[in-house]
Protein backbone atom coordinates (compact mmCIF):
# COMPACT_ATOMS: atom_id res chain seq x y z
CA UNK A 1 0.00 0.00 0.00
CA UNK A 2 1.07 3.52 -0.76
CA UNK A 3 1.92 5.58 2.01
CA UNK A 4 1.58 9.16 1.02
CA UNK A 5 2.61 10.67 4.61
CA UNK A 6 6.35 9.24 5.65
CA UNK A 7 8.93 11.12 6.56
CA UNK A 8 10.33 11.82 3.11
CA UNK A 9 6.95 14.04 2.38
CA UNK A 10 7.14 16.02 6.09
CA UNK A 11 10.44 16.65 5.10
CA UNK A 12 9.68 18.41 2.08
CA UNK A 13 7.60 20.53 3.45
CA UNK A 14 10.36 21.28 6.14
CA UNK A 15 12.41 22.36 2.83
CA UNK A 16 10.04 24.67 1.49
CA UNK A 17 10.36 26.08 4.43
CA UNK A 18 14.12 26.11 4.44
CA UNK A 19 13.83 27.77 1.03
CA UNK A 20 11.66 30.75 2.15
CA UNK A 21 14.17 31.41 4.68
CA UNK A 22 16.74 31.43 2.07
CA UNK A 23 14.52 34.03 -0.14
CA UNK A 24 15.01 36.35 2.74
CA UNK A 25 18.54 35.84 3.06
CA UNK A 26 18.18 34.31 6.60
CA UNK A 27 20.54 30.81 7.25
CA UNK A 28 17.64 28.23 5.59
CA UNK A 29 16.38 26.32 8.24
CA UNK A 30 12.99 25.30 8.36
CA UNK A 31 10.55 23.25 10.34
CA UNK A 32 7.16 21.89 10.51
CA UNK A 33 5.57 19.98 13.31
CA UNK A 34 3.00 17.45 12.79
CA UNK A 35 0.38 15.40 14.47
CA UNK A 36 -1.95 12.27 12.82
CA UNK A 37 -0.39 13.17 9.49
CA UNK A 38 -1.47 16.94 10.11
CA UNK A 39 0.69 19.61 9.58
CA UNK A 40 0.08 21.98 13.17
CA UNK A 41 2.81 24.28 12.49
CA UNK A 42 5.01 25.50 9.57
CA UNK A 43 8.33 27.81 10.26
CA UNK A 44 11.99 29.04 9.43
CA UNK A 45 14.86 30.77 11.01
CA UNK A 46 14.22 34.25 11.41
CA UNK A 47 17.09 35.24 13.46
CA UNK A 48 18.19 38.03 10.74
CA UNK A 49 15.17 39.75 10.49
CA UNK A 50 13.87 39.68 14.35
CA UNK A 51 17.49 40.73 15.43
CA UNK A 52 16.74 37.41 17.95
CA UNK A 53 19.64 34.11 18.31
CA UNK A 54 16.21 32.47 19.59
CA UNK A 55 14.25 32.57 16.83
CA UNK A 56 15.50 29.31 15.12
CA UNK A 57 12.80 27.51 13.13
CA UNK A 58 12.72 24.99 15.65
CA UNK A 59 12.25 27.69 18.21
CA UNK A 60 8.85 29.04 16.78
CA UNK A 61 7.52 25.36 15.70
CA UNK A 62 7.36 24.46 19.39
CA UNK A 63 5.71 27.83 20.45
CA UNK A 64 3.58 27.89 17.16
CA UNK A 65 2.56 24.11 17.86
CA UNK A 66 1.99 24.64 21.77
CA UNK A 67 -0.29 27.76 20.55
CA UNK A 68 -2.45 25.14 18.08
CA UNK A 69 -2.93 22.86 20.70
CA UNK A 70 -3.83 24.58 23.84
CA UNK A 71 -1.18 23.01 25.87
CA UNK A 72 2.24 23.38 26.28
CA UNK A 73 3.15 19.22 25.71
CA UNK A 74 3.47 18.45 22.60
CA UNK A 75 3.95 14.74 23.40
CA UNK A 76 1.85 13.21 20.33
CA UNK A 77 3.96 15.39 17.98
CA UNK A 78 6.90 15.10 15.14
CA UNK A 79 8.99 17.59 14.42
CA UNK A 80 10.77 17.31 10.95
CA UNK A 81 13.52 20.19 10.99
CA UNK A 82 16.02 20.37 7.89
CA UNK A 83 19.50 20.70 10.37
CA UNK A 84 20.34 18.97 13.28
CA UNK A 85 19.19 20.79 16.08
CA UNK A 86 21.59 23.01 18.42
CA UNK A 87 21.77 22.80 21.94
CA UNK A 88 19.15 25.59 22.37
CA UNK A 89 16.55 23.83 20.31
CA UNK A 90 17.76 20.72 21.87
CA UNK A 91 16.90 22.05 25.07
CA UNK A 92 13.82 23.12 24.38
CA UNK A 93 12.57 19.80 22.41
CA UNK A 94 13.64 18.18 26.25
CA UNK A 95 11.10 20.73 28.00
CA UNK A 96 8.47 19.34 25.12
CA UNK A 97 8.08 15.63 25.62
CA UNK A 98 7.88 15.75 22.03
CA UNK A 99 7.35 11.95 20.67
CA UNK A 100 9.66 12.24 17.77
CA UNK A 101 12.85 14.21 16.55
CA UNK A 102 13.11 13.52 12.23
CA UNK A 103 16.02 16.04 11.44
CA UNK A 104 17.55 16.56 7.78
CA UNK A 105 21.83 17.45 7.61
CA UNK A 106 23.56 16.53 10.65
CA UNK A 107 26.02 19.84 12.13
CA UNK A 108 29.09 18.53 12.76
CA UNK A 109 30.35 21.29 14.81
CA UNK A 110 27.09 22.83 17.18
CA UNK A 111 24.41 19.95 16.39
CA UNK A 112 23.27 18.75 19.70
CA UNK A 113 24.63 14.97 19.42
CA UNK A 114 28.08 16.14 19.26
CA UNK A 115 27.74 18.86 22.21
CA UNK A 116 25.68 15.66 24.01
CA UNK A 117 22.26 17.64 24.94
CA UNK A 118 20.22 15.10 26.68
CA UNK A 119 16.59 15.18 25.05
CA UNK A 120 13.28 13.31 26.83
CA UNK A 121 13.98 10.00 27.33
CA UNK A 122 10.31 9.52 25.27
CA UNK A 123 11.35 11.37 22.39
CA UNK A 124 12.70 8.90 19.13
CA UNK A 125 15.21 10.64 16.84
CA UNK A 126 16.31 9.85 13.28
CA UNK A 127 18.54 11.37 11.35
CA UNK A 128 19.67 11.98 7.32
CA UNK A 129 16.37 12.19 6.02
CA UNK A 130 16.83 14.23 2.59
CA UNK A 131 19.80 15.60 4.22
CA UNK A 132 22.07 16.18 0.72
CA UNK A 133 18.73 18.44 -0.25
CA UNK A 134 19.30 20.32 2.88
CA UNK A 135 23.04 20.38 2.74
CA UNK A 136 23.18 21.73 -0.45
CA UNK A 137 20.89 24.67 0.34
CA UNK A 138 22.90 25.41 3.24
CA UNK A 139 26.45 25.52 1.16
CA UNK A 140 24.22 27.19 -2.14
CA UNK A 141 23.39 29.91 0.88
CA UNK A 142 27.00 30.58 1.95
CA UNK A 143 28.35 30.68 -1.53
CA UNK A 144 26.37 33.23 -2.55
CA UNK A 145 26.78 35.07 0.74
CA UNK A 146 30.67 34.74 0.30
CA UNK A 147 29.95 36.61 -3.13
CA UNK A 148 27.60 39.31 -2.08
CA UNK A 149 30.54 40.94 -0.10
CA UNK B 1 34.75 53.43 48.27
CA UNK B 2 30.43 52.24 48.19
CA UNK B 3 29.74 50.30 45.20
CA UNK B 4 25.55 50.31 44.63
CA UNK B 5 25.88 48.74 41.41
CA UNK B 6 27.43 45.22 42.48
CA UNK B 7 26.08 41.53 41.54
CA UNK B 8 23.79 41.61 44.67
CA UNK B 9 21.96 44.33 43.72
CA UNK B 10 21.10 43.76 40.60
CA UNK B 11 20.49 40.03 41.48
CA UNK B 12 17.67 41.76 43.93
CA UNK B 13 16.22 42.57 40.85
CA UNK B 14 16.35 39.68 39.61
CA UNK B 15 14.37 38.32 42.57
CA UNK B 16 12.32 41.27 42.45
CA UNK B 17 10.68 39.62 38.71
CA UNK B 18 10.98 35.57 40.02
CA UNK B 19 8.61 37.08 43.44
CA UNK B 20 5.96 38.57 40.31
CA UNK B 21 6.34 35.47 38.94
CA UNK B 22 5.59 33.46 42.04
CA UNK B 23 2.38 35.71 42.59
CA UNK B 24 1.28 34.76 39.00
CA UNK B 25 1.62 30.77 39.85
CA UNK B 26 4.88 30.79 37.84
CA UNK B 27 7.40 28.53 39.35
CA UNK B 28 9.25 31.53 40.17
CA UNK B 29 12.37 32.67 38.19
CA UNK B 30 13.17 36.18 37.18
CA UNK B 31 16.15 37.43 35.19
CA UNK B 32 17.67 41.21 34.35
CA UNK B 33 19.95 42.20 31.58
CA UNK B 34 22.07 44.66 32.22
CA UNK B 35 24.63 47.16 29.89
CA UNK B 36 26.53 49.44 32.07
CA UNK B 37 24.75 49.38 35.30
CA UNK B 38 21.58 50.07 33.50
CA UNK B 39 18.85 47.50 33.80
CA UNK B 40 17.79 47.01 29.85
CA UNK B 41 15.49 43.75 29.82
CA UNK B 42 13.75 42.57 33.27
CA UNK B 43 11.77 39.40 32.46
CA UNK B 44 10.12 36.30 34.69
CA UNK B 45 9.28 32.74 33.76
CA UNK B 46 5.64 32.62 32.00
CA UNK B 47 5.37 28.95 30.75
CA UNK B 48 2.09 28.58 32.49
CA UNK B 49 0.60 31.49 31.34
CA UNK B 50 1.92 31.45 27.51
CA UNK B 51 1.58 27.60 27.58
CA UNK B 52 4.89 27.77 26.31
CA UNK B 53 7.70 25.73 27.62
CA UNK B 54 10.21 28.40 25.83
CA UNK B 55 8.79 31.30 28.01
CA UNK B 56 11.82 30.87 30.57
CA UNK B 57 12.66 34.32 32.16
CA UNK B 58 16.37 34.07 30.42
CA UNK B 59 15.11 33.78 26.74
CA UNK B 60 12.06 36.34 26.97
CA UNK B 61 15.77 38.38 28.61
CA UNK B 62 17.77 37.41 25.84
CA UNK B 63 14.96 39.00 23.21
CA UNK B 64 14.16 41.68 24.86
CA UNK B 65 17.58 42.87 25.38
CA UNK B 66 18.06 42.63 21.95
CA UNK B 67 14.62 44.10 20.66
CA UNK B 68 16.87 46.91 22.83
CA UNK B 69 19.87 47.15 21.56
CA UNK B 70 18.96 47.22 18.54
CA UNK B 71 20.93 43.93 17.36
CA UNK B 72 21.50 40.20 18.28
CA UNK B 73 24.54 39.87 20.15
CA UNK B 74 24.88 40.53 24.39
CA UNK B 75 28.79 41.04 23.66
CA UNK B 76 28.67 43.65 26.74
CA UNK B 77 25.90 42.83 28.56
CA UNK B 78 25.67 40.66 32.20
CA UNK B 79 22.70 37.95 32.44
CA UNK B 80 21.77 37.82 36.39
CA UNK B 81 18.96 34.92 36.58
CA UNK B 82 17.83 33.51 39.85
CA UNK B 83 18.25 30.23 38.90
CA UNK B 84 21.28 28.58 37.02
CA UNK B 85 20.28 28.17 33.39
CA UNK B 86 19.18 24.95 31.77
CA UNK B 87 20.10 23.48 28.14
CA UNK B 88 17.98 25.78 26.70
CA UNK B 89 18.60 28.70 28.22
CA UNK B 90 22.77 28.22 28.08
CA UNK B 91 21.92 26.97 24.74
CA UNK B 92 20.80 30.53 23.41
CA UNK B 93 23.15 32.54 25.95
CA UNK B 94 25.63 30.58 23.49
CA UNK B 95 24.49 32.67 20.52
CA UNK B 96 23.93 35.56 22.32
CA UNK B 97 27.67 35.78 23.11
CA UNK B 98 26.82 37.45 26.68
CA UNK B 99 29.50 39.09 28.18
CA UNK B 100 29.00 37.60 31.85
CA UNK B 101 26.33 35.10 33.52
CA UNK B 102 25.13 35.57 37.48
CA UNK B 103 22.54 32.87 38.71
CA UNK B 104 21.47 32.76 42.12
CA UNK B 105 20.68 28.43 43.47
CA UNK B 106 22.08 26.13 41.52
CA UNK B 107 19.65 23.26 39.55
CA UNK B 108 21.43 20.09 40.29
CA UNK B 109 19.61 18.21 37.68
CA UNK B 110 18.43 20.10 35.00
CA UNK B 111 21.02 22.97 35.64
CA UNK B 112 23.16 23.58 32.30
CA UNK B 113 26.96 22.50 34.55
CA UNK B 114 25.37 19.12 35.11
CA UNK B 115 24.09 18.53 31.63
CA UNK B 116 27.48 20.14 30.19
CA UNK B 117 25.93 22.43 27.95
CA UNK B 118 28.31 24.89 26.18
CA UNK B 119 28.75 28.23 26.68
CA UNK B 120 30.45 30.85 24.41
CA UNK B 121 34.00 31.10 25.57
CA UNK B 122 33.76 34.81 25.69
CA UNK B 123 31.39 34.20 28.71
CA UNK B 124 32.41 34.35 32.09
CA UNK B 125 30.39 32.66 34.75
CA UNK B 126 29.33 33.56 38.54
CA UNK B 127 26.85 31.30 41.01
CA UNK B 128 25.61 31.82 43.98
CA UNK B 129 24.64 34.98 44.66
CA UNK B 130 22.03 35.21 47.40
CA UNK B 131 21.38 31.43 46.56
CA UNK B 132 19.54 31.10 49.72
CA UNK B 133 16.97 33.65 48.82
CA UNK B 134 16.60 32.47 45.40
CA UNK B 135 16.19 28.70 46.56
CA UNK B 136 13.72 29.70 49.42
CA UNK B 137 11.08 31.14 46.93
CA UNK B 138 11.34 28.13 45.04
CA UNK B 139 10.84 25.93 48.22
CA UNK B 140 8.21 27.81 49.48
CA UNK B 141 6.20 27.92 45.52
CA UNK B 142 6.53 23.92 45.97
CA UNK B 143 5.10 23.43 49.08
CA UNK B 144 2.56 25.79 48.52
CA UNK B 145 0.97 24.39 45.21
CA UNK B 146 1.57 21.00 47.09
CA UNK B 147 -0.57 22.31 49.44
CA UNK B 148 -3.56 23.44 47.19
CA UNK B 149 -3.60 20.02 45.28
Amino acid sequence: MIQPFDDTYFMRKALQEAEVAFEKGEIPVGAVIVVEDRIIARTHNLTELLNDVTAHAEMQAITSAANFLGGKYLTKCTLYVTLEPCQMCAGALYWSQISKIVYGASDEQRGFKILGTKLHPKTKIIGGVLADEASELMKRFFIEKRNLN
